[in-house]
């Protein structure tokens, strides 16, 4: 039998099961791969199994997905055997011994990490602006983008494919989730520590009364924001500011994009948002540039400030869309618009991103 | 006697103290009056008597400035009688009205509002930048600026010195306290009702949480970020964004100057940080920056990232200096600066400017 999905490593052999893609979720029982097995959950059931693997620490738990609960096994090579598609969400190094391996024995890897994004042998992709990307993997891996890059290029691509898209000025306001659990612990343990105090006030108050539990972050970030996320590269850039550049770049075919970011971390458990000075070739108006993101899938447009309407991190957490408001056109530039953009960055900056590419694979592989 | 120091309403009469320039302080009971009379007991003390001024509903009570205790006068016409110089922090028709009767009486008012800060026949002074505009008063008032553009003018203006500014792209990260008091009473009880729980992390769970409880802000800002601040103007524009881009422009003395902003309220008690894109006519170096900037008058570089070194609100609160970071070249334009900057709203954002217009007029008065 040479159809992908003949065999099956659990033997299940019914017709529909044997027709169903065989999923694998590596990372499972991390930050992100929680929210996918979530999201796996809630939509349409398309996958035969969903394997559940992790580090040899956490293997033998047991989690939920679809109703039922799954064991978790540790990562090894046998894992990958009768699997179609395999959803990495592991650190960098990690990823780049194993989805290869993953590969070697036939599934196609969505790999979540940084470690492949940038290979020109791997697309990278967000469905609703490069969906066609994913077909031509040589190396039998599909990049999922950054979440900060994810939390604007949906709305970004719609418009790119109206007005022509020239630069990008962005600076963004980071959720802790996106450093992990530990990050999120971090921001819980901080405000337990500020909360009816006066901390705030005085030089270097809230840093002395952190201590040492600044956690994954190099400045306290309760009562605070940190202009820094990653790691420091050349010329001052830190890691996560060059992959919105570089990621925006690919995602949208756009190789000689101007784009400068500048990261920001800030108090807020989950969803990222930016500010975006997007330039185009064409001039804009904020009509058309509503309803361009208006009629985008994935996108809602949620922009009437007279009535209190503009998203924040507090209301779009736990939702899929990219959310934009505050759209207008610069006031000395007809080609350029202001956007502030919110995305929940452990769904469609993270799981949710990936499980969409995830299916337009399996929908390739059945058709 | 014509010497405009030669009559003191309070009759002190010694040959040094008539010699000495009249201060009142209107709005001393507000959140930057109180700031200022801190300043003004730190700061070389150039003043005669300093008297204190605020509603009739705060007069009697007694605040501190300069060790002595002095008692809160109800604002009247004359209270004015023989001041030389009046700082205003009220509300701006507050000042509207009252800021002429108080030139009338012979003062020069230097007023914090933004009733005045348009004007053509009121210069917009910030000392580091343009000393020389306080001198041409024509209404007998002198404009403090916005406490966003005064985050991060000083930086601009020494580097537009050297390299000629063309546009500015700037975020703002805006501390609570820019909305007063209730401002910071308000995160402090939202904090409060976070702490400990597990909110920020399903839609709305922070909103519902707040209840009626959101103060002066449209959404919550506790474990939020709210892309708002000031009242809405045409086009979807913030007054706090416009006025960022005309007083950046009135202060530099660019009327054409292209400026975006995007102000956005975070959870921080007190100190404005701002992202800025500036582009300039000549092209730049990050070590040409670093030098304008360690050379200007009331500027600190903090740029180190290697070291953990780039300027947060924790650490800058109650310092006067603007305080940059994060200086990088953009990668894609020979001519632009990346900075991260942050300066206190309350004092060099609001009433250490203000002191420092008022001793300027003194020393011109008194020359």
């Amino acid at each position: 039998m040479t159809s992908p999905f003949s065999g099956t490593a659990t033997g299940r052999a019914g017709d529909r099961a044997a027709r169903k893609p065989q999923l694998a979720v590596v990372g499972a029982t991390g930050a992100v791969g929680s929210v996918l097995l979530g999201i796996l959950s809630e939509r349409a059931d398309i996958w035969g199994e969903i394997r559940l693997v992790s580090s040899a620490r956490s293997a033998g738990r047991k989690l939920t997905v679809r109703g039922e609960e799954v064991e978790v096994l540790a990562l090894a090579e046998e894992v990958f055997g009768g699997i179609d598609v395999a959803v990495f969400d592991v650190p960098d190094e990690v990823a780049a011994q194993w989805a290869p391996i993953a590969a070697a024995k036939g599934a196609v890897v969505v790999d979540n990490s940084a470690a492949f994004r940038l290979d020109p042998d791997v697309p990278l992709v967000v469905p609703e602006v490069n969906a066609h990307a994913a077909r031509v993997r040589p190396r039998g891996i599909v990049a999922n983008p950054n979440c900060t890059t994810l939390s604007m290029i949906v709305a970004l691509g719609a418009l790119h494919a109206e007005y022509g898209l020239s630069e990008l000025i962005v600076s963004s306001y980071q959720a802790v989730s996106g450093a992990g659990r530990d990050g999120v612990d971090t921001l819980r343990s901080q405000l337990a520590a500020v909360s009816g105090t006066e901390l705030g006030t005085t030089p270097g108050d809230v840093r002395r009364a952190m201590g040492d539990t600044l956690g994954p972050f190099p400045a306290p970030v309760a009562l605070n924001v940190v202009p820094w996320a990653g790691s420091l590269q050349e010329d001052g850039w830190s890691s996560e500011e060059l992959k919105v550049r570089n990621e925006s770049r690919k995602i949208l075919g756009l190789p000689g994009l101007r784009v400068s970011a500048t990261c920001v971390r800030v108090p807020v458990i989950t969803t990222h948002s930016l500010t975006v000075h997007a330039r185009f070739e064409n001039e804009v108006t904020v009509a058309g540039a509503h309803e361009i993101l208006a009629s985008a899938p994935g996108v809602v447009v949620c922009d009437d400030p007279a009535q209190g309407e503009f998203p924040t991190p507090a209301d779009v957490v736990g939702t899929d869309p990219t959310w934009v408001g505050r759209v207008r056109r610069a006031l000395d530039d007809p080609r350029a618009l202001e956007l502030f953009v919110c995305g929940d960055n452990l769904r469609k900056g993270a799981a949710l991103n990936a499980a969409q590419i995830a299916e337009v694979v399996a929908a390739e592989l059945t058709a």
